[in-house]
């Protein structure tokens, strides 16, 4: 089976102790949305994962193979990171050769024709691009490698929103015709909740949540109507922000609904991943609990 | 009044028109969200709103009086620009030191307060900070400076969603506390759709929307239904993009809705700003469009 396994992974970096324990499973040819804030220890596992940095302790498998000092495997894995590698000065089309070096099954035709697609000269030198087309750069060679595991840190920093409307309808595409394990690191959640099938969120380097997308959506909910009708509702409820204006009001709880127990006059909508998420991973004593989750 | 009026501004850099003839005006105490797509011309404009790059053609005035060698005028604006113009090695506490030498209104309390609900270390040198950190680093001085315009170019890039939701929070507040005239640039358009009361898109140099947030999207919206249905309804629509999903089929249009023409059996729902936008400004004979709008 073409699955990575991390087993009990550990990683301290002074005093910050990165990754904690950390066991999961990324299996054949599904897409992962790994979500956490930042330095939760979401590039850490990523890394680790490469092999770029070496954890304390734990070990990460492919196909039950571990990956300490084994091409086959690694080759098997492409990160596209926050860092890039290449040499100064190197035009874009020159580390398109270079990649098809390391990584035989490139398909350089492919990542022409979609770099076209995002009007990305390939004649530019990549130190000269912008953080947008940095990130495109990059979306260009990742979405054209052709490894069983594709393994995106960030992939849309930058882009405006047709770029990285046509990045999520390239990485389907490349999803339908070359089934292969996809995990996206990102902060756009709510983007990201129309591609992903399953969701782990990272916290302090402890995974916190690991389930599919859509069993997680089904966890929050929304109601919305009159204040009074609302309030009353609410009051044993595990109400975790609200929305006023004027005499209405929209309160977000965590929790399975009772489409029974709900009054006449409200309306209840599910409760979207972003708000999920910011709720899930905000810290106890967080000094921005004094503000309303009112956005 | 306290306004920006922009006059007929044109800029070239080599062969590139990245200004072409833009005339608008930036209210007092409005929240304006500029947008457009990579490369359209944005920060050029608040470059040049700021003095920081010069125009071939064209004015800018400050309450009627020209910027050109005009300290108060200049001084009655804060750019957060993607350059930071800091010392090399110079620690954040030291910046905001620096910041109210520059900008007297500059709050420092309020600056140390928002970077530690942000978690933000002033003892930190600037140039460690990661992508999102910087952006940080920069809304704590863009949100204390309390000059009357303030210009934030990308200032979520990089922030994970608690994060960004937090800054919209004390964005809000600020505004609410001190008003002023606010012009955000970002690509997080649904996001920002929340927090602003105008949009103005640019679009290869040229000014192409200038009208409030609620005009704009009242001149989109979404069809849902039954295939069948639904393709005979938008017949001779303005159609601009489609989801479908088995028998289901969800039609993104552009124009006014006339609700006693819906036939039954179907739903419609505002478009959102972020697939306006999409559509917008994507280019005639634009790559992509071979692709359905299917996100």
């Amino acid at each position: 089976m073409n699955s990575i396994e991390v087993k009990d992974i550990s990683k301290t970096f002074g005093d910050v102790c990165a990754l904690d324990h950390v066991t999961i499973n990324f299996e054949q040819n599904k897409i992962y949305g790994l979500l956490g804030r930042n330095g939760a220890g979401k590039s850490t596992l990523l890394n680790i994962l490469t092999n770029r940095i070496f954890p304390d302790s734990g070990q990460v498998l492919i196909n039950g193979i571990s990956t300490t000092n084994n091409d086959t495997a690694l080759g098997s894995m492409y990160l596209m990171s926050e860092k890039t590698y290449y040499p100064e000065k190197m035009k874009i089309k020159d580390a398109y050769k270079w990649t098809k070096i390391f990584y035989p099954d490139f398909d350089e035709t492919y990542a022409k024709k979609i770099a076209q697609m995002f009007k990305l000269n390939i004649k530019k030198p990549i130190t000269s691009l912008s953080t947008g087309y940095t990130s495109i750069f990059k979306i260009t060679i990742a979405l054209s490698v052709n490894t069983p595991f594709i393994l995106l840190d960030e992939p849309v920093l930058g882009l405006d929103a047709n770029h990285r409307d046509l990045f999520y309808k390239l990485l389907i595409e490349k999803f339908s015709d070359h089934p292969c394990t996809i995990v996206i690191s990102t902060h756009l959640i709510e983007e990201v909740s129309q591609v992903i099938e399953d969701i782990v969120i990272i916290q302090d380097g402890k995974i916190i949540r690991n389930e599919s997308c859509e069993a997680l959506l089904s966890k929050g909910y929304t109601v919305s109507g009159s204040k009074t009708i609302v309030d009353t509702y609410i009051q044993y409820k595990n109400v975790i922000g609200y929305d006023s204006l004027g005499g209405l009001k929209t309160a977000y709880i965590l929790g399975e609904i009772n489409k029974s127990t709900l009054p006449d006059g409200v309306e209840t909508t599910k409760l979207d991943l972003q708000r999920l998420f910011i709720q899930l991973t905000n810290e106890l004593g967080d000094d921005r609990n004094e503000f309303e989750s009112s956005l």
